[in-house]
């Protein structure tokens, strides 16, 4: 064990693709810097835009985001959206857009899972604004869901790592949660 | 595509196990409700505890943490870990455990990678408070080192997810992030 510098290791993160309105358009931008902060209801999550994007604006401006959930299938767009700017490219036409709720939070029919937020609060960072945003409501494709809940196996999301600069599949599962260590107990 | 109500889909995330020095003794708990805000130098992570953790009161006290990275292997120990409370059991002498430079923040051993935070805010939520820590060291194990990098994948990190209620591993790597979506490109 030795020191190698502050860094970051709380990888892989799950892959998003943020959706924001711009200008009175849809504008789409993978964001694998996330959060969960509490749990509950209401549900909040963070997204870490650098200030440099072209969404930021956006948020300001109508206080409303998605957070959709692409699959694997959807690496090449899902990249895609972060490689290319909104400033010079527009990507509405990119995906089959909808919307719930809110009016404003765009959402992508080609993901099977799509959360749409309300602007929370934002914390101001050097480089970087915090959007942290109320869960107001998911949307699910029936083709991901088992017994009424969100089947991760069948979701197959994009899992981030910053070290390697690749996209990573999710495994199996391997055991079961606040059960696992019961054998340590006494 | 259809609502299902405001649930948390940002799964998996990292399984990680927090240190924090708690009436003078180290204490661990699970935490997969993590965070990555901006990106850079200095770097800000966040966790999310509800306010019923024993482990709370030592982050105010001494303002430090640390995010330990457990590899599969460590599933057990991290489970008990969130199902036990520092109030009631001693996990002080579950890990072998260290320090760096911050006195405060214990890290595992066991763990093949282990950050040291400094505690820099505390959102307030009704049920939980939100610790963002500005990493200080990492300190990682040759064994998950590649090439002076991080190697996720001999890290082996567990991944969580809530609707499942597992722990999962994670699979292979499907792409080279900046670089799958060129082909969509003009």
């Amino acid at each position: 064990m030795k020191p190698i510098g502050p860094v970051n290791a709380l990888y892989p993160m799950p892959t998003t693709i943020v959706g924001v309105t711009v200008n009175g358009k849809p504008n789409f931008l993978a964001v694998a810097h996330v959060g969960i902060l509490n749990h509950g209801t209401p549900q909040y999550l963070s997204i870490g835009l650098g200030k440099v994007h072209y969404s930021n604006a956006g948020i300001h401006e109508n206080r409303t985001f998605s957070i959709c959930m692409p699959s694997e299938d959807l690496m090449v767009e899902t990249d895609y959206c972060g490689i290319v700017t909104g400033k010079k490219t527009d990507k509405s036409a990119l995906f089959d857009v909808f919307y719930g709720e809110l009016k404003t939070a765009p959402m992508i029919r080609e993901c099977p899972v799509n959360m749409e937020l309300r602007l929370h609060d934002i914390l101001d960072f050097k480089t970087h604004e915090i959007f942290i945003g109320e869960l107001v409501q998911t949307h699910a494709d029936d083709s991901v869901m088992t017994g009424g809940k969100i089947d991760i196996a069948k979701l197959r999301p994009l899992l981030f790592d910053m070290a390697s600069v690749k996209y990573w599949r999710l495994g199996p599962a391997v055991g079961n949660c606040w059960n696992a260590g019961k054998s340590l107990k006494k």
